[in-house]
C-alpha cells in the first residue's frame, strides 16, 4: 500500500507532496483509497463534502469505532503526515481479519478532506464542516490562491455544493481514533497516546517607527522598528524555551523595505503554543512585555493583535487511559504525551465525539517537509497498536 | 520661488513629493526652472540626457563656476532635498547682481536629472551618464518598475536616446559647488562645508536554516535563520554605534514566510557607511563575525555578498579650505563635515572636476520624508554663503 501511494502527488524535483483539497493529485489519492476499500469489501460512504468512511460490518443502528486520517498534504509536504493513519487503518483491519476477529460493532476507516488547509487556508476544513463548527455559507465562500471558491472547486470536482453542511457520517461515529506520525521528537518509544492538543495562538505584532535615510541619520536619532522586532524575536525564542513552549516568528512584512531606508513599520506574526492556556497567556505576556520595554528604548511603538486563539483540546481521560492500558502489554507500552499540532481528531473531540490519538515515533522530528520520516519498524508497531486498540473498542 | 515650486509633484494626501526622472511632475519642475532662467536672461543649455546649465555671462572659451543641484525626488520625499540647491543658486545670482558684482568667469546654475534614482534604481543617473562613468548602452537599458526602459522614457519625453553619453556641458564646468540640505543632525551651525562622502556598501546576507513545523518542532531541534538574522540586526546597530558609523537592515525577504513555519531562508540587505574605507571594512567584518558565531549556535549558515561598494569621495582639500576660509567672515563661519549620502557632487569630483559642497542645517535630521525641514533663516544663510563663495571663485 505504501509503495502504491508514494508516487501520488509527489513533485519529482523536490520529493515534496502537493495534494491540496479537491485537486487532481488529492483526488488520485482518494481514488486509490476507494479501490483499497473495494478490494476489502468495505462499504464506502461519502458525505456532501468529500469525507469518506468505509465500514467493516456496517450497521444503520449501531454506532461504530472509526479510525483513519487524511490524504491531503501541505505544500511540499512529506509522505507520512495523514497517509500513515489511513494506510495503518487498512492494515489494522487486514490484521484483525487474519486473526479471525469478529467485531461486535462496526469498524470504519475514514479519510477526511483538506485537513492541512493548504488550498483554502483553513486547517481541518473537512471536519470543521462535518461537525458544523464552520457554517456552510462561510465554508463555500473560502477562496484558494487563484481566487477559486470552495463552491466552485466542488462543482469542478463534480460535487454539488448544496451538500455542504453537518455530515450524516458523524452520526454513526461512536468513537474516533486517529493514528498520526509524531511531528516533533518528543516521543522516544515507537508508539504513544495523545493527552491533548496544545492551545495555539496567532498574534500580529505591529512595530511602528520612523522612516529615515540609512546613510545620514545618526544611529542615536533613529526610531528603527527593525531593532524592536529583532529583540522581540530573540525574546520570544528565549521565553518559549523557559516555558517549555513554542514561539515562532516565521512571517514578516517590512515598510518600505528599501535597502537605504530605516523602516517605518515592521509587521511580524507570532505563532505561539504551550501545554496549557495559562502558560500560553503567560508566554504572550512575557514576549509583549519585553517588546514594549525595547520599544521604549528604540522610540518606537508596538501593537499586538490576536488573530486567532484555539484553546486546549483535552482528549477524554477515560478513553486515553483505556488505550494506554491496552498498549501496556503491546509494543512495549505507549507513553502519553501532548502535541503542538492541530488535527481532525481535535475537531471531533471538541464536537463531543469520544476521540483518541496514537502517535508513531518521528526520529528526526522533521514535519511538513519532504524529509519527514518514520522507521518501518515503528510504522509496523503503529499498526499492531491500532489493531489492539480497535479489538478492544469493538469487542 | 519656494512657494511656486512647493506644489509641483506633491501628493496632497501625504505631503510627499513624487518627482521621478522624466515623469510629468519632474518635467513640470524643470519647466519652472527654465522659466526662472529665462526671466533672468540666463543662457540655458541642455545635453542629450536632460541635464541643464543656465549661464550668466556665457563663454565658449572660458570654463565657469557651476552651482545647482537636482529637482527630482525619492518616492514620497521632502521639499528640500535637491530643490534647495537649485533655488539657492538662482537666489545667489540675484543677490550678486543686486550688489553689482561682475563675474570674470561665467557662472552657471545647474539642474541634473534623476539624482535620486527613484525611477530607474540608479542614483546620480544624470551625472553618471554625463561623466561617462555609466556607459550609454547600459544606461538606456535600465528599466523602471513598469518595465519602461530609459530609452523609451526619453522618447516619450521627446528626447532622442541617441544623445545619451558623455555630456558637452561638463567641458565648461571648471568648478562645481552644490548646496544641499544636510540629511542628519551632524551640522549644528546654519551652514557647513563638505569634507567627504562616506564610503558606502550594500551587502546581501543570506541566512539559511531548515523549514519546520512551528507547533511541533522542539525549540532545541530548530535551525531557525530568523534568530541568526535578529541577532545580526542588533549586532549591526551596536557595531555601527561603536564605530561612529551607520548600519541599517531595512530590507528583508523570508522563505516560506508562513506564520506556522520555521523559515528556511532569511535574506537581509545591510546598508553600511563609515568615515573611511578602513572603518567600513572593520564594521562589515565585525558584523559578519557576530553573524557567523550566532549561526554556529543556531545550526544555520550565513553567506555575505557585496552588491555594491562605493569608496570614499574626498573633496579636494584646497577648494574645501578656500570655501571654509571665505565663510569664516560670513554667516558666522562654516564647520567642515562629511556626509553619509551620495550626491552628483561626488560623481563630478570622482570625474576630476574640482568640486565642493555646502550644507544647510537640518534641525530634525529627517531626510527622504515629507517631514524633512530646514528653517528659513538657515536657508537664507545658505544663499548668503553660496553668493560669497561664487563671488570668490568668479572674481
Amino acid at each position: 500500500m505504501w509503495a502504491a501511494l508514494a508516487a501520488v502527488g509527489r513533485d519529482p524535483s523536490t520529493g515534496g507532496y502537493r495534494r491540496g483539497g479537491w485537486t487532481p493529485t488529492e483526488r488520485a489519492a482518494t481514488d486509490w483509497f476507494t479501490d483499497q476499500c473495494a478490494a476489502r469489501d468495505l462499504t464506502l460512504e461519502s458525505d456532501g463534502i468529500g469525507n469518506l468512511i468505509a465500514w467493516w460490518n456496517p450497521s444503520s443502528d449501531v454506532q461504530g469505532v472509526v479510525t483513519g486520517s487524511h490524504l491531503d498534504s501541505v505544500l511540499d509536504g512529506g509522505a507520512f503526515d495523514g497517509p500513515l493513519g489511513v494506510v495503518s487503518a487498512l492494515a489494522a483491519v487486514d490484521r484483525l481479519r487474519a486473526e479471525g476477529f469478529e467485531p461486535s460493532v462496526p469498524i470504519g476507516v475514514g479519510a477526511f478532506v483538506e485537513e492541512e488547509g493548504s488550498r483554502f487556508g483553513m486547517p481541518c476544513l473537512g471536519s470543521r464542516i462535518a461537525t458544523g463548527v464552520l457554517p456552510a455559507a462561510k465554508a463555500l465562500a473560502l477562496q484558494d490562491r487563484a481566487g477559486v471558491t470552495l463552491a466552485h472547486a466542488l462543482e469542478q470536482a463534480g460535487t454539488d455544493p448544496a451538500g455542504v453542511g453537518p455530515s450524516p457520517l458523524l452520526e454513526r461515529m461512536g468513537t474516533f481514533v486517529e493514528l498520526h506520525v509524531e511531528q516533533g521528537r518528543a516521543l522516544t518509544a515507537p508508539v504513544g497516546v495523545a493527552s491533548s492538543i496544545w492551545p495555539h495562538g496567532r498574534f500580529r505584532f505591529t512595530f511602528t517607527g520612523e522612516a529615515n535615510h540609512a546613510g545620514t541619520t545618526l544611529m542615536e536619532d533613529r526610531h528603527d522598528p527593525m531593532l524592536t522586532y529583532a529583540m522581540t524575536a530573540l525574546a520570544a525564542n528565549k521565553q518559549a524555551r523557559l516555558a517549555g513552549a513554542r514561539a515562532t516568528f516565521g512571517r514578516l512584512a517590512v515598510e518600505p523595505n528599501g535597502t537605504n531606508a530605516v523602516p517605518s513599520v515592521v509587521t511580524a506574526w507570532l505563532d505561539a503554543r504551550a501545554a496549557s492556556d495559562d502558560v500560553l497567556n503567560q508566554l504572550l505576556a512575557a514576549i509583549t512585555r519585553q517588546a514594549t520595554e525595547r520599544a521604549e528604548r528604540d522610540g518606537t511603538s508596538v501593537e499586538v493583535v490576536a488573530e486567532s486563539v484555539s484553546p486546549i483540546v483535552d482528549f477524554p481521560a477515560g478513553l486515553r487511559d483505556r488505550l494506554a492500558g491496552v498498549l501496556d502489554s503491546v509494543v512495549g507500552g505507549a507513553p502519553v504525551l501532548p502535541t503542538g499540532a492541530g488535527h481532525d481528531a481535535g475537531v471531533f473531540s471538541d464536537a463531543g465525539i469520544p476521540t483518541a490519538m496514537l502517535f508513531v515515533r518521528n526520529p528526526t522530528g522533521v514535519s511538513h517537509s519532504p524529509a519527514e520520516h518514520a522507521e518501518m519498524d515503528d510504522c509496523l508497531a503503529g499498526v499492531e497498536a491500532l489493531a489492539a486498540v480497535l479489538k478492544d473498542l469493538a469487542r
